[in-house]
This record gives structure tokens, sequence and C-alpha cells, in this order.
């Protein structure tokens, strides 16, 4: 009767979120007679706008509506007046809850509407990101690069682990607070030494967890954000590493944790570790004593959730924001001119905006320096503390760690979601995210805060798992060790040590090949996206004009045969008859994916 | 009215324990005409025995008792009968609860009477122990004598200490058992390399905590009692100790641990790691299926008190026995051929008599091997499993680790107990104890199982300590690191790393002072003791038939002038004028002590 559907270029264009400027036109379709319709938008927690819509041609309603009223989310649907033959009957056509084609509602307050993402500016990552397979390290978990194999500069009340192959555990006291750190004392060296089996990979970046001067094993409670952790080495091995990258064409990423500070940093330096007189905590009158609250001077502080280690920064703080990005000495410019190529935001959703845009100002100073955050939910219509998030509409975060698609992948793999389920979802993300920041999201399986991907989807699944994450829009990026068939659930199981002398080749392997793959075929990096389903079996198409990568993964235990199964695109495209002449007759046997080109 | 001493010449003689075959002399006075009196004697848990007494001049009653009966403990008292006006009055003469003068008791039953010890054989020590200051190692925290510092072997599953420095915790799970075990990385090497350091400190002989294969530091956990901890070093390592020792006229004995196995020894094995088919909890036919008792096989079995890490020991049983010291390959016989100059055994009072005096009779087949056992209490008569045992009444145990004398210690220099108390508590233990016994236990102001005695007594009273645990009689026993001034409470405070770049002048001066001390004084090796009090200070003398040896210790604050005080000797002997006057007008200042010399 009624007809949108936002992944259809008949009914929208451009495709998913546009930029501030461009227009929207859009194609609403019915059978029916007389029909009157409007185009209704929302601006985010705002105003309501309609724009009558014009009937081209019988049956097909059209409007142009200008996006030069600011970025930020934006929501529509439509209302349609029908006649009858006692009155108009008003209704409503929105969406059905995750894009595509909508449904009808009778009352204006039940409509889900479509969201439209409107950003200022393509965050597009330098070539070196978008083209990158990146490797994430835990450093104190990846390598001892010590000739001697001793242990760099142990911190006093600390542990070290007896053997490299031990459980992480961690020693708390009775009432949960930790006791003492655990250590197995890996290094930058160690990190410069594994450069070449890093290549051998195929990785070609890093995203290293925080190595400045911190007291926890993670160094997430930073001491001093100008100097290197004494344990992983020092400012001049820090350089090596870079140094030794660069020559191989390989690039870094560091962790900025910018969110709170550690209890015993110079900054607040609360057991006077740094001197009887420095720090917030020491001193009322230390240059850092505006940075912190106090509730209760000095042992009663806002810290970060609750964690009195870790001490909350009041990120407002004029002269935080110089210490951090605005200086000439700042900390980011210490370390990008070092050659640092990038930075993840820790907690960015607890960011201000201007501050992660402020931070994004500087590393624009500098050419093909990136910058991603850790936001956990798709980071299009997050609302963080209360307010809608500006991360992603241009100038402020260019990509984001995809936890939701380490989510679809997992729950796709293990048959926990249906192909259908996960085939909208994967289009709804595509849609809500601006281009550049969908290519630029880091993928992830598993990373430092999560369960690791073998746990969580076995064996059988492995291998499912993997493939999909190379398959996907966005830069892969694999967690130190995945590769080697390491195992364990949430931190600290997902935090031993890499296992050197019994690295398993089939993951190994697979890793390897799909690396390498990413880097030969284009249309893995750059190509377009669209999916496809069938009962069981999940399809994604990357394409450009040269050609058609087809991915098909069957998560069921059953082989499935394409001549028999009816295939849903969720776009049509206009090489669907070339896809389905490839697929048919194919089959694919359980729990395994396959991939098919085609070459226009 | 009525007098009897147990601690006078003039009343009973020889003093003290007597060995089967003497006999003793008691002598009952009274100021009172046509008394009858009756020596009554009671065996331990036995029967009651009579003997009348002879006036032997007026008020002066004499009985010889012969002790031909067997070792063991025997109480005895007086029956009085006193003639009346009306009739006889029977009353009775008895110990007034700690030795010494007694009191009169009307009812039997209510008599406490006084204690007589009576062993079949004197369990002289050799030369070389009667004469040692000892030094206690706990091994993993004394000293890591690799030249490149590294520790050798950690432990899968374990955790090593970041800084030396570090305060030992130990590392629990929720439920309270231990998760993993905490290493510094001490061992034989580090020993080795400082016996110059205990030569110069006055040390003559080694108490090692447990060295063989464990799984935890302190290795009470024995997985194989015939080959050397990893960690520490190895068998060879060990000889070249004992080697250095004695080519400097020093000692070394071990702990003997054979209460109870560890649960992962090649005698249990109930994690399979000496093999799937080996160890009494793999295999009901392993060779060391006897040793244990299961409730429930494999996973219910007794353990040392409840702690499921300890498999309890049947040392019941015959091949145990074997094994442990009657076979030709025994691991005595092992430990012993290598050069082993005794054995302090652990938890001595849950071994079976007959296994601890099987375990004598091996050491004496060698010359010059020392035993001496853990009891806490007065060994002469602790009632352990409901019966009275039979450590030291000769050919068991040779001396024990003197606890009670720390207890007496402790609390004098602290002045929790008077002057009074202690002196009356330091001549019962010597009246209750075998001489040789007396002078072999081994005098510890603290151990691996108790608080550091700084810790205890604090910095003001330590000297006062030290010097009492060096006067009296016994071997003194220093735990390592109280010369350097460590602290700490119970385990796992008192178990710290040796301090070795901060070790306190003030308490390693005296130590060694007092080591020096007691090697050049004769007195306090071999010296007779008794004791004297005051209001506020504690006398001790230490005499020969060349000297005596005076030693006052004042645990008050105040100043005390000898002149201005009471002294009261608990034996008249008969040197006492020489030494009343050596003390007339001598003054001591508050929380001090002084010694003094008297030649004949």
């Amino acid at each position: 009767m009624y007809y949108y559907n936002s992944w259809e270029a008949e009914c929208k264009e451009p495709f998913g979120a546009i930029k501030v400027g461009q227009t929207m036109k859009v194609n609403f379709k019915t059978d029916k007679e007389k029909v009157e319709v409007k185009f209704i938008i929302r601006r985010d927690f705002g105003k309501r706008y309609e724009f009558p819509m014009q009937e081209v041609k019988e049956g097909e309603f059209k409007v142009a509506v200008p996006f030069d009223v600011g970025k930020g989310l934006y929501f529509y649907y439509f209302e349609i007046l029908e006649p009858s033959d006692w009155g108009k009957i008003k209704q409503f056509y929105g969406c059905s809850g995750i894009g595509g084609e909508g449904v009808l509602y009778s009352n204006e307050n039940d409509v889900k509407p479509y969201q439209l993402t409107v950003f200022s500016k393509e965050d597009l990552a330098p070539d070196w990101y978008r083209d990158a397979v990146f490797y994430q390290i835990f450093p104190d978990r990846f390598y001892n690069g010590n000739d001697d194999g001793k242990i760099s500069n142990p911190k006093p009340n600390s542990f070290i682990y007896g053997s490299n192959s031990d459980t992480p555990f961690y020693v708390k006291y009775e009432n949960g607070d930790i006791a003492r750190w655990d250590f197995f004392g890996g290094n930058l060296r160690g990190i410069s030494k594994k450069i070449p089996y890093l290549k051998e990979l195929g990785v070609t970046a890093i995203y290293l967890n925080p190595i400045f001067s911190g007291t926890s094993n993670h160094r997430y409670d930073t001491n001093d954000y100008l100097v290197i952790d004494s344990m992983l080495g020092d400012e001049a091995e820090f350089k090596v590493l870079l140094d030794k990258l660069h020559q191989e064409g390989m690039h870094l990423i560091l962790d900025g944790v910018f969110s709170h500070v550690g209890k015993n940093s110079r900054y607040f330096n609360i057991n006077g570790d740094f001197g009887d007189n420095e720090g917030a905590a020491k001193n009322p009158n230390s240059p850092y004593f505006d940075w912190f609250k106090f509730n209760d001077y000095p042992y009663d502080y806002k810290s970060w959730w609750g964690i009195k280690d870790l001490p909350e920064i009041d990120k407002d703080n004029e002269s935080f924001r110089q210490f951090i990005y605005g200086e000439k000495d700042s900390v980011l410019a210490k370390w990008n001119d070092l050659g640092v190529d990038g930075w993840r935001l820790d907690v960015a959703d607890e960011l201000p905006d201007d501050f992660i845009q402020g931070i994004r100002e500087n590393l624009d100073t500098y050419s093909e320096k990136m910058l991603i955050g850790e936001i956990w939910e798709d980071a299009s219509n997050k609302i963080s503390y209360g307010a809608r998030r500006n991360y992603i509409l241009g100038g402020s975060l260019q990509g984001c760690m995809n936890y939701p698609f380490r989510d679809i992948i997992i729950h796709f793999v293990n048959n926990q979601r249906s192909s259908h389920d996960v085939a909208y979802q994967l289009m709804n993300l595509r849609e809500n995210y601006p281009k550049a920041i969908f290519y630029n999201n880091l993928n992830n399986l598993g990373t430092h805060d999560t369960e690791r991907i073998l746990t969580m989807v076995g064996d059988e699944n492995n291998s499912l798992a993997i493939s999909m994450m190379f398959v996907l829009p966005g830069v892969p990026c694999i967690y130190y060790g995945d590769e080697a068939g390491l195992d364990g659930g949430k931190d600290p199981e997902n935090r031993k040590y890499f296992p050197w002398g019994d690295i398993s080749q089939e993951f190994y392997n697979l890793y390897q090949t799909w690396s390498k793959r990413r880097q030969e075929e284009v249309t893995l990096r750059h190509g377009e996206f669209s999916v496809f389903f069938t009962d069981k079996v999940l399809g994604i198409l990357r394409y450009t004009s040269d050609e058609i990568f087809i991915y098909v993964v069957n998560s069921s235990k059953e082989q499935v045969n394409f001549g028999e199964e009816k295939i849903t695109y969720l776009q049509k495209l206009s090489f669907l008859h070339d896809v389905n002449e490839k697929l048919s007759g194919l089959t694919i046997s359980g729990k395994s994916s396959l991939n098919l080109k085609i070459k226009f």
C-alpha cells in the first residue's frame, strides 16, 4: 500500500548519513489515490518540522530537503492523509525499528522515526590507517625483550608471575581492593624485537595500551603523562620502537587516558611519592589542585566510577586542557613530535565534546595522525551523561572501537542471532554512521576489556568470526595472542602472557591469510558494503566499479545449497543478477565460510 | 611450722629431675613435736605410693627413695599426722603451684603435688651444639646468591615479589584458600655467600627451615624428601654449603617435616604432577597408599589440621618409618651422609614417641648429630593427643625450641609479668627439665611461627630481651633479620626478606656483642643457673667453681639502687654473700641490664 525503504536509492539519496549542506531526496510510494503526504523531521530533542511532498507522478511523492541547519541527529517519518467516504484518515509511516522498509502507524506518538545522521565534515583517515591491519598489544603481557630475561625495574609492592604460562590473577584484600599489582614484565624492547613476527603475520599498525608511568599493570592509572613507565623502558627505547616501525612502513597509536589519573600521580600524589608538598592532595596551592574535585580535602575526592585509585579530572579545566593538548610542550605535542601516529581515547564517552575536539585540532596540525575513541555502542546515537554526543559528526573522533560488530559476529557464529537480524543490524549501522567513520572503525573481536574471541565462540566458530572481522568494513585489529590460540574470559583472564613457545598454527594461519588478503583486495579495504541472507547464511558484498567480493558464512551445522534457498538482498543493486548466478548451485558446508569474486 | 623447698639442697637432692636408678633424698622440717610424716608419690596417671619418713633429729624427717621403676613423671607431696588434744590431725604439704617452698592442705584432693621428672638417660648434646650460637634461616627470605640476581626456577602459578623490601602477603581466593604462593627467591647459594657475614656476627650454626622440594614458599608441604627444591638450588649446591660451613667450624641442622606431605608430592600426587599412575591419590596400588588415610578415595582424605594441601601421614606405618629412618637409603641416611649435623622435628608433639625414638636411633649411629623438636610448652609435662609424652625422658629429643623462655622474656621486659613471677617460672622450668635438655633447648626470641621480637617488645625493650636470651641457659638462636632490625607480626609479616642494604647497627652490634660474649664466657655456656629478684629487677646467676656471672635486668622505667631493695634469692647458695656484696650500692637505670663477674 505504502512504501519507503531508507536503504534503497529509489527512495532516499544519498544513502545513510549526510553532510551538512547536502540535500536529501526522498521518494515515497503508494498505490492509493488522492493521498497527501508530508515529510516530517524532528531535530534531536528539538522541534518538529514538516515538508509537504509533491506527487510527481501517480503514487510517487517526492521532496528534497536541504540540510543546512547544522550537524546533529535528525529523525524523520511520513504523515499521510488518505481520503475515505467519511473524512480524511491521518496515518503515519515510520521506521520498523531498524531502517530499511517501514511500517504504518495510526498514532503519531507511537511512530518510530528513521534516524538521519548529519555530519559536518568527512573524517577521512590517513591512508596508512584505512589500509592497516592493526594489532593491539597489552604491553606487560606481550614480550620481555631484555637479553638476560630479567624484568626491568619491578615496582615495589608488586608481584611478578613465576611463569609466563601462569593465568593472570588479581591479588586482592578481603574487602576486594587490589592489594598488589601483578606483572609478567613485557616491555617496549620486546615489541621492537617482535616487529618481524608482526610483519610476517601481516600486521601494519599497533595499538598500544597505556605505556606512561603508572602503578598498575594496565597503566590506566597514569602517574606521569610525560614519562614512559620504567618497567616498559624509557623514551629512547620508545623512540627506537617508533623508528623501527616507521622503517618498516608500520604505524603506532597510543592509548590516551585523560579522564582520570593515578592517585599516586605527580598531579594528585596522595601518598607523597612525588614529595611532601607536591600535587593536589598534598598541597592546595599545587598548580594541579583545580584539576580535581574534593568533597573533603584531601581524602574524599571525586574518582572515576568511585574507584579511589583513579581521581577524576575536571576536563573543563583550562590548565588541564592546555597541558594535554594546548600548550607548546603539551602531552600530545611531546609524543606526536616523537613520532606517534595517533591516539585511541580511553572512555571517550566520558570526555566533553569540546575536549575531544581540542585533541583533534592538535592532531590536525600534523599530517596523518589518527584519532579514535572507545565507545561501546552505536556511536551515532549514544546518549552519555544525559546528552546526545557529537563524537562522529565531524572534527571529533575519526573512528571508534567497533564493539557493536563484535557483538553481532559473536551472536551470529554462535547461532544466538538469526541471519535476518544480523543482516539488518549491519545495514543499520552502515546507515547511521557517516561513511568515513564506518570505514575507520577499529574492528576488534576482543580487547583487554572483553572475553577473548576463542572463549566466546569456541574452536568450531573461531574461523568464522575471524573471517567476518576481516570482511566487514572497518580496520581489523587483532588482539595480541588471539592468533596464537590464547583463550580467556574477562579481565584478568584475557590478559595472559603471549605463548611464544606454543602458537596455534591453525589460528595463526587464518589471521595471516586474512591479513594478507586484506592487503591484496582493494574491495576489502575500500569497497562498498551491502548484505544479503538466506535462512541460515549471511552474505556480505564488498564492491567497486571493477569487482565484487562475495563472502558467505554459514553458522549452522548443516550444509546449505544455494539453489534451494531463498536469498534476500537488503538493497537492490545493479549487479545482483551476477551475484545470484555466481551463487547458484553453490554448496557451503556447515560452520564454514567461503568467498568468491566477480570481475566486471 | 612445716618447711620443704624443692629448690634447696637441704630439702631435696639431687636438684630437679633425676635419672632412673638415682635415689632421691628428701628432708622435711617442722618445729612441731610428735609429728608423723609420710612421703607420698603418685605415678603419672597411676597409683599412689607412700614412704614413711624417719625423724632423724628433732623436727627433721628424712627419706631416701630409689627411683628404679622406670622413667616418667612422678608427683609427690607429704602427709602429716599431728597430735592434738582430741585425736590426730591429718594434713598435707604440697607444692604452691610452681615449685620451691610449699603450702599446707587440709584435703588430699586439693593438694598440688611437686613434679618430679625421671629420665632414663642424660641426653648430652655434642659440644658443637652446646657451644653454638644458632641462626635460623627461612631460605626464601634470606639472600639470592645468583650472580645475575635472577631467581632460580620460579614455580608455575606462583608470584615473585617486585621488590625485596615488599611486605609479604598471602595471595588468597575469596574463600581464604591460598591462590598462589609468593616468593622472594632466596637460595642456598645465597646462604653460602653470607657465611662470612654470619661468622662476623658470631654465628656458629644454622637452623634451616625446609629445603626439600615443595610447592609453597615455606616448603612444609614436602613434595620429595630426597630432592632439594629447585628454587633453592640442588644437591651439589647444598653440599657446597655444608662443606663451606664445616670448613669454618660451623654446623647446620635441617627441618624434618614428617607429619604430613604436600598434596602434590610424589607420595600423594593428587593432581598427577608425578604421572597419572603414581602416588596414593592416583593409584590404590601405589607403595605409598598405606601412608595415608582416605575417608572416600581419593578426594576425601585425612589432612593436617584439616588443611587439604597437607595430607597427613600415618606415622605408625612401617614402610614410612623405613623410608624416613630405617632403610639403608632412608631420607635421614641420605642427608646425614651428605653432612647434615642434625634435625629439628616439625610438630614433634604430633609424632608418636617411638617414631621420634626411631629417628634418634638413626642419628645415634653417627657421632655428633643433634635432634631437637618443636614443642611450644614445657615439654616435661605436655599432654598431647590425650597422653603424657616422652619427648625428653631420654633417647628421644635432645632439646626443644624454647617457646616458654620467649614468653617469659617478652612478658618481663614489657612489664606484663612481675620479677617475682618470672623468677619462679624460670626456676620451675629448670626443675622440671632434665638438666641436659634444659641446656640443649634452643632459645628463640622469635621464629617463622611467631611475631618478631622487635614487634613484640618495641625498640625500648629489645636490647633487654636480646641480653636475656643470651644469658639464660640453652642455646641462643637468632631469627634471621632480627639483628638487622626487621619487625613484623605473625606470618607472613615475620617472613620479610633480609634488608641487606639497611641493617640496624644498634641491634646488629647487640647481637654480635652477645654472640661473642657467649663464646668467651664458659659460665654462659655451661654455668649452673639460679635466679634472684627485687621488686623491679630480675637477676640471673650463672656460675662454675671458678666464677660467677651476675646478670641484672631492670624492666621498669625507674632507676634501681641495690642498697634500698630487698633481694630475694630462690636458692641458698654458698656464694650469695659475695653476690650481695658485689651488688651493694650498685645502681641500674630504668630499662637497662648489666652484668658483673666474681672470680673465686
